[in-house]
């Protein structure tokens, strides 16, 4: 019997390997000889360095990058097992959270960073970036990420454009002759889980834009910022950025990197599957175990389980979750591929205790569902 | 298929029988045509009257008898559909939570509340009496509830004995000719899982005195009185009760019961799997399901799930447990025939919130339990 474990992490609890770890260490109480096969997950989002990293017993390596407001700081990004393929956040360099909360500013805020961790993995020589690009500070269009890799982005009087989403109004000249040119050689495949174009209502300074600080009024003038930046790119390179689906990721991040030579915007969770060879795992498994933090009726919008239990269906494998809580309209992933799914919880208990029981909790689970398992198959 | 249902309450939130119909209702979403089969449980203590009502398709009988301080209340038992059986519990007349806190003192309280009861379903003809002994506010040895049923206990002034435990300790002569003649005809089931003897270190003054109340020169009182008692009972009617396992339950509720012509003490959970013909009802049973609000290392000990599953064993039939919450050494059960335990909390919350949620997540976990013994069983 083939068990394949393929959870994302819980949040402020578990990374995706210990919870796989947990999961296995709970079913083998009742199946010792059984195969377990651990393939932590992400959907792009944050931990996916981590569990890419550990699906691919990879390493962090950590670097000096230009943090949202300029100052300096250490950032990380991972490199996988066979030295091929980096895997970057963006939010390790320009995250909202290495802004003080007072601080939080999208006029002034840069993805220079972004671009200084893609440099480096460049020096690694790796041949492909997978980055995942949520939980940014920034509404630059990845102007600063492209400034670090060689762009020249320059104002009327020919100067460099600034760091900041406010500098972009002043775009005049646009020059990609210095861009590194080794990225034309490695393709980039950004997890990108929103489909909002670079402006108007839906736009990244409406949408996105008042969670990184900014203001109804500054909304509006990053909103013509983007536009004017979206014409002179329209104009001087010939490349649509303004219409683009999910050009509005990340400050318009996912517009910026459509200046790149080789870059895919896809959902996070399919890149995380076909990176980690979910489907040749899959297709021998007899039960898929999948699982998250929190389960909701917003996991049916292609997160982590729901991406697991796709691919698993494809080959008519049963898919149970255990998940940290489960809360209102979770049944609607019952359509999408997940069987059934079993809370951990075991009792109430401050949030903090509960967090800190997280393995136990999900050993006893897993076991729980091992010996059913085990019962109904006789 | 066959599904039993034969859980016990979920104390606060739920009756057994609103427990069993939660799961059933769970159940039947994924097997609609299944044959489902009810059975609310319980083990003697709070809760069994309703239960053994509900299973019976019987009714509750109000009645107005003496709280263990003397003054008048309402209280109930239970008539068994078929007329034949009363439900007693001795906690409606003679329970702590009848007494004020500042008033609990179990040199005064008496059991006569109780005895009214029995009074009253031997008025409507039954055959059988039921009877559980938890929870009770007294140490009079059941005195009380003798003297309803026409017992004399009197002093050396051959004065009748007054109410409460201390009167004990004046019994000079004991006459039972006056006890209601119906006690010859009439079964007594006495649901007690507990062993202590009536007196000493582990006697019913010692162990459950000071919850009712007394403090240690009250426990020596209690003891003492008891203990005459005892002997005058020896001398007098030549029945052994000091020494009788279980005499000590309910303030010596337990020992003054065996001056009754026909009495039997046992496991609570037994009697009520007896009454309810649990064996016949399991023998064609595909899957019985169980439960309790909380489990625990403790559930381990003659708890209603316990009873159910041993029972099951005896029929090798796969046991599961659905329980409001899963504490410490919980892992005990699977010994004692509990195959798997699936808890029903589906995020933390207030104890208020979770209690009302009990159906909702009842209901949900039995769902997901159906989901994934139907993806087992292919």
């Amino acid at each position: 019997m083939k068990i394949l474990i393929a959870p994302d992490s819980f949040k402020e609890s578990l990374t995706a390997f210990e919870v796989a770890e947990a999961i296995e260490i709970g079913f083998r109480k009742i199946f010792p000889h059984a195969q377990y096969c651990k393939i932590p997950m992400a959907d792009g989002g944050e931990g996916t360095v981590q569990s890419l990293v550990d699906a691919t017993q990879g390493k962090l390596i950590q670097c000096t990058v230009t943090a949202p407001l300029g100052n300096k700081i250490d950032a990380f990004w991972g490199l996988s097992g066979d030295g091929e393929t980096a895997f970057i956040e963006m939010a390790a360099a320009s995250g909202l959270h290495l802004v003080p909360m007072e601080a939080r500013n999208p006029l002034k805020t840069t993805s220079f960073g972004t671009g200084e961790l893609i440099l480096n993995a460049l020096n690694y020589g790796v041949k492909k970036i997978i980055l995942g690009i949520g939980g940014s500070a920034t509404n630059d269009a990845g102007v600063g990420m492209l400034q670090a890799l060689g762009a020249c982005f320059l104002n009327a009087e020919n100067q460099s454009l600034g760091y900041g989403g406010e500098q972009l109004i002043h775009t005049a000249h646009i020059d990609l002759s210095q861009l590194d040119s080794r990225l034309a050689q490695v393709q980039i495949e950004v997890a990108c889980d929103v489909n909002n174009p670079l402006c108007g209502e839906t736009g990244a300074s409406a949408v996105f834009g008042p969670q990184k600080g900014a203001t109804a009024q500054m909304v509006q003038q990053l909103d013509a910022a983007l536009a004017h930046f979206a014409e002179k790119v329209q104009q001087q390179l010939g490349i649509n950025i303004a219409n683009q689906s999910g050009a509005g990721a990340a400050g318009g991040m996912g517009g910026g990197l459509l200046l790149l030579p080789k870059v895919r915007l896809k959902k996070g969770v399919n890149i995380v599957l076909e990176t980690l060879n979910f489907s040749a795992q899959v297709q021998d498994a007899d039960l898929v175990i999948t699982g998250e933090g929190r389960m909701d009726g917003q996991s049916a919008y292609g997160k982590t389980p729901i991406g697991v239990a796709k691919t698993a269906k494809q080959f008519d494998k049963p898919v149970i979750a255990i998940v940290g809580c489960l809360r209102e309209d979770y049944e609607v992933v019952y359509e999408q591929g997940i069987d059934a799914v079993f809370p951990i919880i075991r009792q109430l208990n401050s949030l903090e205790n509960t967090l800190r029981s997280g393995k136990e909790n999900l050993i006893s689970t897993a076991q729980n569902i091992a010996r059913f398992y085990q019962l109904a198959m006789k």
